[in-house]
């Protein structure tokens, strides 16, 4: 087997380090940097190179994956002043899996074509366990040529690689699913609330629910009310799985894009003002199926 | 095979009409009344015998079958002054089909109970068709000693029969599964707009939601997007289906109960709203799923 | 002066209580009732005679006037087994100042009228002080000529009274004006909280929308947050003043009145809903203004 | 009298053109310029000098205000390839009157002092009559030294000019004063839509708000129900005032930079989105009060 050509990583924090990782597993010499050294430690030790800035992985790596908290910090890593552009090579492939509004993933695709590389979008879905065991789902945004190049790095790292069009429509679909997941999850919590509230046993609900029309992916993957279902984090205090802050910070995006769009998205836009009442009352780092317990009576009341 | 004894049959509307046929297949003798005349004659000419009013059916058969349009409807067919209380037989199995408020349905169990009969709520799921085919979903509530009994002729008429808890609980059922129904269709609409404004083809983003945490039965069984799927409304232009109008309707129902019960439902509540904006603005007899169509820009715009 | 004949009063509570001590002052001989015979001692020492039930009362008084807390007493003290139209005089005139649904307040009048009594509506506004100053504003519905009638007794608890046209139409008054305060209380807490997220000093950006076009009650007479004005709840933690929980009630009957005459009410759903969540978030007994409280970040998040 | 400077004026549309004219006529010689040529005649046969871009203008005066419609075209007049800050003199004065995001105002006003210029936001209220009538109200912020010489150049143009604080906070407070707006004016309408519904007479409903907690600029100054008031645009069709697409623009305005503090506006949002869903089906161009007819049941339903 000859052996692979390096890939450049920015950005190691709680999904980027578990996808790196992959990488290194699959073959592939890494070069890696972050903005807190610390985080670079544990790849350094399971012998990835570590540089100091984006900047500096450009000059090394004609593949670059970037996986960063939100746009500004993209912004930063592709045009900073050490940025990936300063230095990237003719024909690089950069491929960034951040959850960000969709314009900046156009704009960085426009400053890329000028340096003469290719920026895709690739974020994700599946959380750190997803990471962890490559079991993610890419969605992925650019021109089609370059998706094969883009697939094979991703392969290593997710169970599934979604081609989804031009740039941009790879967060477009990410924005979308998140926003009718929040939708479901409140309205399943909401109806739950009330089946209960009428006498209905919540298992018994669920099952009904599940078997009509009232189905959705909160109801019968990911159930909002404690001892309905296993192995979720409403049996467990609401604790790991998808934090409230991150939802609203997704929602936050989708608003953000429909309004830009000049879209109505009525329940989207109250999932958002939900998500975010529930941050600034103590949710924020709680799993967003904890809108279940949001809503209801507080006990002693 | 001994012959069956007589079933009452109260309300030969649209439903009504094909499950009242359904119980003279299996061989029920039907005593059926509607207070529109013209709606009992095909069931007459089938056989089945037509009386002037509820006090009569009462009269003649101890095991009757409602199927009303509203809760006033039912009231009246049960306590008016030509009501089935007015002559009930004691021990009486009474099913009332209609989805109506649950408090209405206790309050009718407890009229029935003074009159030593039995009242149970059975509203279903399914709309014409399945009422032809006998392939509704009945939701029941009552006392559990009696659901055998109802369940017998349910059956007839039925292809699911599910036990929900004691009187109301059927209507809960019901209520909830419309309220989420509701939410997940309006999510579903605004979602699939946003994606296709963002670029997105929708029969591509629609396979990404159902294998994503996005999710629900308005996504992946009734699409409201023209093209994404055959054989739904949105394909006919939201002819036939479900009408927005009786989606209003539960959905104030639900609305209802949640007040009386202080449950907060804040998507419900707005699905509410949009669903009665759209009755305002001419969607009121299009199907529920025309929310899309109503989100959209209008052409010309 | 010829001596006032006597005046019926039932419901000696929060309300109640300084009202019928108005009618005393004003020389009218009180016959009261409360379910609860300890709301009873107060006015017995001030000269008011205490009867056993409505019933009773309306049997030597043929002026009456009930303060209820909400829809089922009213009806209860009306058509109950020891109700007022059990024993109420031909001509009698009955005046219910509580704040329930309009379509109970028709339901009375039509089973006075068969007794032969005239039953008018005539909620309140103003609270707890303003029942004791004799300065409550009064919105009368019913037929216009026993206005005059009605006026010569609630003059004397009231400083406004207001005709508002057929039986109900004073509950509709009523629940409009609170539904629409409702909403303008959520506004201007939203922006006053937006606007001080954006750097403005509160008190300056209340100034600055009293004099354009967001000025509203609740910005120049009742401002939400604390230090902006003198002598209102948010200068007193939130205490006294009309509460979450009473607001949420006049909230349902809006939102009931609204399902019930298929009207669009988005904004006052959504007030509906938000009060709710307070309810089950602990600020039942706080004063409405408190949401402003709710919205904003905790302190240590 | 000293002849008066030269003043720089930028953007010569349906407000810039009236108060520009207001500065000719208190003796202010006018250098302007606009993207449409033709915007720009009027002016100069009324003795202005028209230059060809932003740049230009900035050449041959030190005190420029511009007056455009949106974020984007602000960001292009003055950091544009033929933006002000091409040729802008150290220690010019920069007043920015469009209604735009705040936060590009702060990035308008770090990029002016990098090249020596003061920049402060004063975006108006009061619409094109006001303009003309120089009855503008200025919501100002900046560095406080400089408002004395600001305030001198707006008083031609203004009635009220008001320091808000520092620079964007001038925006800040006319978004929020906008999104009050919005939620009392759509409050308004659903009230009065729900009182009529309920038999109350629509002026006498009105008077009722109006002296009590209810009231709001919308109820009592610009009532949407047509036949309440005089004057107002509800009188002529909705026709003049201030249109429903303009609403939305502001609305959004508000909603991202709610988004972007993490601020929930739960009623603001909710009017975006019905702004929004009123755009969408025809209501772009008619006054913003229209949203009382959008609620309205449809004639011949």
């Amino acid at each position: 087997m000859a052996s692979k050509t390096q890939v450049g990583f920015i950005g190691l924090g709680n999904m980027g380090n578990p996808m790196a990782k992959n990488l290194l597993k699959h073959g592939y010499p890494v070069i890696a940097t972050d903005v807190f050294p610390e985080s670079c430690k544990e790849l350094q030790e399971l012998g990835a190179q570590i540089l100091d800035n984006p900047a500096e992985v450009a000059d090394k790596a004609d593949r670059i994956i970037t996986m960063l908290p939100s746009s500004p910090n993209v912004i930063d890593a592709y045009t900073g002043p050490n940025g990936i552009l300063k230095k990237v090579k003719k024909g690089s492939l950069l491929i960034d899996s951040s959850t960000i509004d969709p314009a900046v993933s156009k704009e960085m695709a426009v400053a890329a074509e000028k340096m003469g590389a290719v920026f895709m979008d690739a974020p994700v879905s599946g959380g750190v366990g997803a990471a962890s065991s490559g079991k993610l789902t890419f969605m992925v945004g650019g021109v089609e040529e370059e998706f094969t190049a883009a697939q094979e790095l991703l392969n290593c790292m997710g169970a599934n690689v979604v081609y989804c069009g031009q740039v941009g429509t790879g967060q477009a679909a990410k924005i979308c699913n998140n926003m009718l997941l929040a939708i479901g999850m409140i309205g399943t919590s909401e109806t739950m609330n009330l089946g209960i509230r009428l006498g209905l046993d919540p298992k018994l609900l669920a099952k009904i629910l599940n078997m009509s029309s009232g189905r959705c992916w909160s109801s019968d993957t990911y159930n909002p009310v404690p001892g309905v279902m296993e192995g979720v984090p409403s049996g467990n205090n609401y604790q790991g799985g998808f934090g409230t802050q991150l939802m609203a910070k997704d929602l936050g995006l989708a608003q953000n894009t429909a309004t830009n769009t000049k879209t109505p998205v009525p329940l989207g836009s109250l999932a958002h003002q939900i998500y975010r009442m529930m941050c600034a009352r103590g949710y924020a780092s709680k799993d967003f199926s904890s809108v279940f317990q949001f809503l209801r009576e507080e006990e002693g009341q």
